[in-house]
């Protein structure tokens, strides 16, 4: 089982490798929210994205045997080219599966950080077969996107850095997709009694559910702005976020893109919508964070500026 | 005659309520420019521009009388903002005339920073009028967008910052509408040796022809997608630009949306489109910048998201 002591080693680990993302704060929405809002900025990570730190992580962990091998992972968004960026970061081949239907802008991305495209039809079972295949004939290294001890481990560095950076934090609000982020925080802030809310669309509101009923509940068919977060929580990830989560919220699409307009306009930064949500859960819930010292984790900026929700 | 002591002065007065804003560094913007780039950002300043400094300086440089009878200008955009910011802040009224076609989003940021709007015709004549109106009426002390000493001065802070926060600064770029930010850019350089090149788009390039003739022609014309260079270069700043800058660059409105859309997404930070200006300007002529400490100054952020440019 992961605990604090994974989170510290793998931020010693990382490091090197990886920004010390700066915090922002504002007036105007300390003022609209009542609490005091320290915000995490990954979306200036390596590669726009916090997934930069699970992927470094996971890469720097590889026996030698692996090293040689290459990594693998199918994602055609932020783990897909995080896990790129870093396995050239160490010298290593990555192999990235994603579905045909990709648009050329994602391809290029992870093409421009070192990757290798493999294409995979657009449906569950031929992702699984072409990972299988790829994995048998190559040897390569599967780095999941979320459901992974050492990705795990990476993401929750986060949670040290702003430990570091803000003093007394009270309360955090993290976005729940697979959870890699919720459960490596939570680990990562295991130590300081940061109370820590999950924030998810009710449109993809699986660990919602999966707390509710105690038992982890797939997403089959969501339905949200927040593409970041359309996965099923992971498996490894439930369990820690079961025993240390302080509560999971729900926010609507519309909340979102008002918070992310509000993000975007006061804090000048470019964020994705799966971003917005903790702030709109907030929002949406000020008395639980009245007066209290707030970390929000804004978590990616790669947005497809030709797509934006702003009317 | 404005000088570098002007600017230092200025700087001493406004430090304590303005933001020292922070440089910014991309190693993909640096591969693709051949150059080392500092981005000066402006956009996270008060009121989201750097128009925040004059007004400040202008508003501290007051005199009682002056004080009592509040400021007024005419700007629908980030000096009006910025005057009405700065004189709330010395708990001073200011009036600010905007033409009656304005946006609402507009006039409500200068009442949400305690500004009062004032109302005229869309066209020069009607502003002048109310303008003289208004200062006869109620005693208010004008402070103009760029063509005065106090604003010159309080933008050229903007240089000694990139200085005391970058070492050995070879040039900088700036943008030209009025010429309040690299007269006195200018002026706050001149004591270091930074070679200081102004750009403008094509399509309002008066300080470009200006210095070519050696007379100040007036942009009677502009038509450009940088909305905040469509004014006509200031008579105090003029001569300073005269004397002191390298060159004017001249860029097209394509190459400013390329540059917008780069610092967008390499960034990930929000830019008006009149900030892009120096890195399509530098990105048109590599070969002055090459291998040089390059300066940039992102002069604000205050952009209409739903009229992005982006296809």
């Amino acid at each position: 089982m992961l605990d604090f002591d994974d989170i510290k080693l793998a931020h010693t680990r990382i490091r090197p490798f990886i920004h010390e993302t700066p915090i922002l704060k504002s007036e105007s929405l300390n003022n609209l929210s009542g609490a005091e809002l320290f915000f995490k900025c990954e979306n200036f990570q390596k590669t726009g994205a916090f997934k930069a730190r699970g992927a470094t992580n996971a890469v720097l962990s590889l026996s030698k045997d692996a090293i040689n091998s290459g990594v693998a992972t199918h994602s055609s968004g932020n783990h897909g080219a995080a896990l790129a960026w870093a396995a050239a970061t160490s010298n290593m081949r990555a192999r990235i599966i994603v579905p045909e239907n990709t648009k050329q802008v994602k391809k290029d991305a992870i093409v421009n950080y070192g990757g290798e495209i493999i294409e995979c039809a657009s449906n569950l079972k031929s992702r699984e077969e072409t990972l299988q295949q790829l994995v048998k004939d190559t040897g390569a290294y599967f780095v999941p996107p979320y459901d992974d001890e050492q990705v795990i481990s990476g993401q929750g560095t986060a949670a040290l850095e702003i430990l570091e950076q803000v003093e007394d934090v009270d309360i955090a609000i993290i976005p729940v997709g697979g959870g890699g982020l919720l459960a490596g925080c939570l680990l990562g802030f295991s130590e300081d009694k940061v109370t820590t809310y999950g924030v998810e669309p009710e449109g993809a509101d699986d660990a919602y559910r999966s707390l509710q009923t105690g038992e982890r509940i797939p997403e089959h068919n969501p339905n949200t702005i927040c593409d970041g977060l359309r996965t099923t929580l992971g498996s490894l990830n439930f369990p820690i976020i079961q025993n240390l989560v302080k509560d999971i919220l729900l926010v609507t699409d519309d909340e979102v893109v008002r918070a992310m307009y509000l993000l975007w306009t006061r804090l000048k930064i470019i964020i994705e919508p799966s971003c917005a949500v903790p702030l709109a859960g907030l929002l949406r819930n000020k008395d639980l964070f009245s007066g209290k010292r707030v970390a929000i984790i804004l978590s990616g900026g790669n947005v497809d500026l030709t797509q934006l929700p702003f009317h």
